[in-house]
């Protein structure tokens, strides 16, 4: 049993969606204490920077007592050990997803056998929605007003129109 | 949070194979106190009757404090209100399973919508095995040592042998 | 260009769920005429019997001016031919849906190569709805009033509570 | 009913396939109108520039009747709304295809709840062929003439080996 | 190296199909000898006899050399053993195919670890061929003569026909 | 029967690990002769050179008298005629890897319809392993001892960590 020892739900976040609020509302509803690890690798471009990432998240979250954000980069396992966490959680959309996630679970039990990767899948309504559509469908002046969180919209949406 | 609602995880256990006792004590490690519902279906004819499944689990779950066994029939939601539960803890083998487990797990929030379904998947070394393939090779004389906890080898060959 | 052959949708509707409604509410919305054949195949048994289905099929329809609901036997393709139609609509919940219309689409085309098979995606709210989950929700006393259209719940709640 | 209303085959075509003229054949035998949306995404690079890609495939369904060729850049939804178009035609190869395009497919129902996608198989000949093998192949010099429709052989072959 | 270690490919070939044909004319090319096992499953009816299988098989592969037809009941692996064979060779139509033979491979191998399963790719024009869909083709008075090889195209309809 | 004909194994092996080694045991075990080919894309930047990734590969199967090394570019379907070779023999680690490895096959049979492609799945213990996952842990100081042969695990690590 372990009560009092964290979960962690990672990503790039770029920016956060209705698909990953979900399942950080749902997971915080389950596990003692949930954190946001918002992954900075210096290999990738991102369109939103680490600030802005762990802002949005933090707007967001607001009013969850138990969730924190934290930026990390490195091995996700690593960023598990510093808080003491032994689990990971995992929103699942589909099939394609399911196949890479079940490898990465696999590779982090490599790097630690005792951490565990639960996954939870998306709702109905959130299962089409990834960062990227996001970007997608607002740089041309589409809608995304039912794909990311209220609090953020119109700061997604001017960053993405530029 | 939910500190002390127990978390269930459901099957036939028809019988109790390596992967579901792997299952169970990952689980048991994560949550405060899991629930093993053994089905009880009239519909379906069992190899080994309620009484027998429902032992042979406790017999292999014996070391673990925070499990109890208990049968029930009906709908797996009724079985969770009756333990003031709201996690379903699922083992994943493959694909197939996956997209079934989906579909119960949507089913399962649309019967309750407080209901979460958490998905873990099984050990390489367990993501083979199920009780049907089990009674396969032990019925033509092949060894279950390998497939099932070694309290009950012996008392599955005999029965699976007659 | 055949803008006056009709499509057909085909299944057993045992019973029409709201899954089935959706895909011959979206088909009836693109094509001139769409005809819901009921497949009627002996070596099964059903739940309900072809004049039920068809009845309540009829009901749940009775709005859509350019369906029909007809009962067949045998194979798909000579239905197709009794309607000088060339099209098979198809609704898809999943993966292991997928496949198998995939297959029967390919054999379909074996036996006429002019018959074409469309297959249209659920809704995602209805992507987990199949009639056996609904008469499994219903036999144990669970609300279905989600899972089949409304003019039709009371009459299936009735069958399958027997 | 919608006997009126063009249906659109979006892609990039770069170059058209067999795979690509199939589709649009047997797409075109069903509705009345087919319009091929080529596809100019300004942060891509093609190996065949908007004219040319456009210029090929005129040039391969020059025989069908009721197909227009016609570029679009941006959401694929503004694209049917200028034709009057509610319906998507997709080509399905493999899982991996379906996936991606059942999310396309949600996407574009979200941006305009009455678009609706329908897919269609590939043929079993054409099922392994995308414009990067066709590529591929030629550019190693194997023999691209079972690929590519004929009219546009030597012109792809030529401009790949360079 | 195991020149002379034949391979086995096994089923229950009821009746054999273009597919299954297919698969035993290619495997035969690559290996030394071929010994297609025809199960005997006494829990299951067949629709054709085990002396009717074999016949129809060894027709059918009279021209095969290296190709040998023996039945066998019980473990596959007790079957290469007899032979002192040590692959299995299994065709792969799709998806839900793979998922199955995988798993039955890791069986295969925890019974006997120097067994290794080797698939092949049905060719795309027997892709949708299966025992069950000439039957049901066949039952309904369809032309099965393009799914089962030409020497028995007779003989199977005649009997599923009755 | 092509007892003398070799088989041949490809890939880039930017580095070889325990999951290629597995299949190149393993393969190597059932034909006479198997030659690893090593791809060199001039299109594609490797973390190690191509006479790096040969002289790895050549280091971890010196004592497996059947396999030989050969760097190749340009269609694999030219490297196997080079070789007299008709069997294309691949590891499969997950859905996603057998949709496109199914594609690639056909594309090879369609270059040269005597090319066979055999699968092999990949053992359990390697099923999660690809060289981008090596790179990944070992570039953040993560342990690689379990993911590459031993031999080069020295050599691995020091070229990632740079």
């Amino acid at each position: 049993m372990n009560e009092k020892r964290p979960w962690v739900y990672a990503g790039s976040f770029d920016p956060v969606t209705n698909g990953h609020l979900d399942i950080i509302k749902r997971a915080a509803e389950i596990c003692d204490k949930l954190i946001v690890g918002v992954l900075v690798n210096q290999n990738k471009t991102y369109t939103f920077d680490q600030r802005e990432r762990e802002d949005m998240l933090k707007t967001v979250t607001n009013n969850l007592k138990n969730v924190e954000i934290e930026s990390f980069s490195g091995l996700l396992v690593n960023f598990l050990h510093k808080h003491d966490s032994n689990v990971i959680i995992k929103g699942l959309r589909a099939i394609s997803d399911y196949e890479y996630e079940l490898q990465m679970a696999h590779l982090n039990r490599y790097v630690d056998e005792n951490v565990e990767t639960l996954f939870l899948m998306s709702s109905l309504n959130n299962n089409y929605i990834s960062s990227g559509m996001v970007k997608e469908v607002g740089s041309f002046g589409g809608d995304i007003s039912g794909l990311v969180p209220k609090e953020i919209v119109e700061r997604v949406q001017k960053r993405i129109m530029k």
